[in-house]
């Protein structure tokens, strides 16, 4: 086994045992030394596998995003109008939140040092999965144009990612999740039905 | 001066300097020796006044409500139909936590020890700003009843947040501020219209 076989053999191993550890503990729970304890490594060779923890920890969720698009995929039964379709992905984003809290957690709490943008392939990452909202919406809203659609998918992404990060979170007083899953469905068809009829954007 | 109103003073003094330093150098910069050297006592005073950091920590949270509720106050223009309210005071939260981006994060960002619940005093402070919420929503659906207006309140609170949270955060790349107020207001002018016109809560 070559030395770039090897690298990499132990780069997968590195990111399961964190995505692991990122799972049972969360994010501030995962530490150089104690990693390298449980693969049974020294401290050193992470950083032969990763430049550093930062980009050990993008490949960690870098695999809940790919983790998040395979739950989509696997949900039955989102409707054929696109403004359901939406409902459909809200939803899912707080079953997935439910489901997985802490590795999901990971994917806001992880802050690069200043100054430093996520690399490209991870930002790839990140669009692909905007694209799922982008696609009813580029039938609700025909006339987006340019850089407005994408935009917009991402405003959509975010207020629903405040419902189910504040919901969850229970930092303004517990909500139960069908309580959470009903008001997600509530708010994203208003927003379905105002962006159908309505005007500007 | 007797020792009670000392203690007051005091409290005061150390609630400004604390709400002085998160504006500087956010949440996370407040060390409590830091703050007794800055109020020119000993950091066992710091106990006399408050019982622990994280009772000072909501003081200055709680101020951060009021300067909010001040804020929204100062804001003229508010249009007289309860969804253009609505979009007018979700434009008002995007201007005030760029106005003042560290106190506002400390809000989210001050976690209590697990199982503590904060106050009811603070509680009462936060159900106060729902209020506002609730007016508009109160006009636009009269049927909702119960927990069901405070509810929507909280939830249409929380999408706000998402989006000028990671708007403001850069999280999902930069938003220029003019960009991020043209998409809050498409969204809550959806939700509002779309909540108007819709049939379920």
């Amino acid at each position: 086994m070559g030395t770039e076989e090897r690298r990499e053999r132990l780069r997968d191993e590195l990111v399961r045992l964190a995505e692991e550890t990122v799972a049972e503990r969360g994010l501030p729970g995962l530490k150089a030394r104690d990693l390298a304890a449980r693969a049974g490594c020294a401290v050193g060779a992470i950083y032969t596998a990763f430049p550093d923890m930062d980009a050990l920890i993008l490949a960690v969720n870098a695999r809940t995003l790919r983790r998040f698009e395979a739950f989509i995929a696997r949900r039955e039964g989102a409707p054929g109008e696109p403004a359901g379709r939406l409902v459909h992905l809200a939803v899912s984003y707080l079953a997935f939140a439910a489901e997985h809290p802490l590795l999901w957690r990971a994917l806001f709490q992880h802050r690069l040092a200043e100054e430093k943008a996520p690399p490209d392939w991870y930002m790839v990452e990140q669009v692909r999965l905007f694209s799922y909202i982008e696609e009813p919406l580029a039938e609700m809203r025909p006339e987006l144009k340019g850089r407005e659609r994408p935009l917009l998918a991402r405003t959509l992404f975010s207020a629903v990612h405040g419902i189910v990060s504040l919901g969850l979170d229970e930092k303004l007083g517990a909500v139960p999740e069908p309580v959470l899953r009903a008001q997600v469905e509530t708010v994203v068809e208003a927003m379905g039905r105002g962006l159908m009829r309505g005007g500007r954007s």
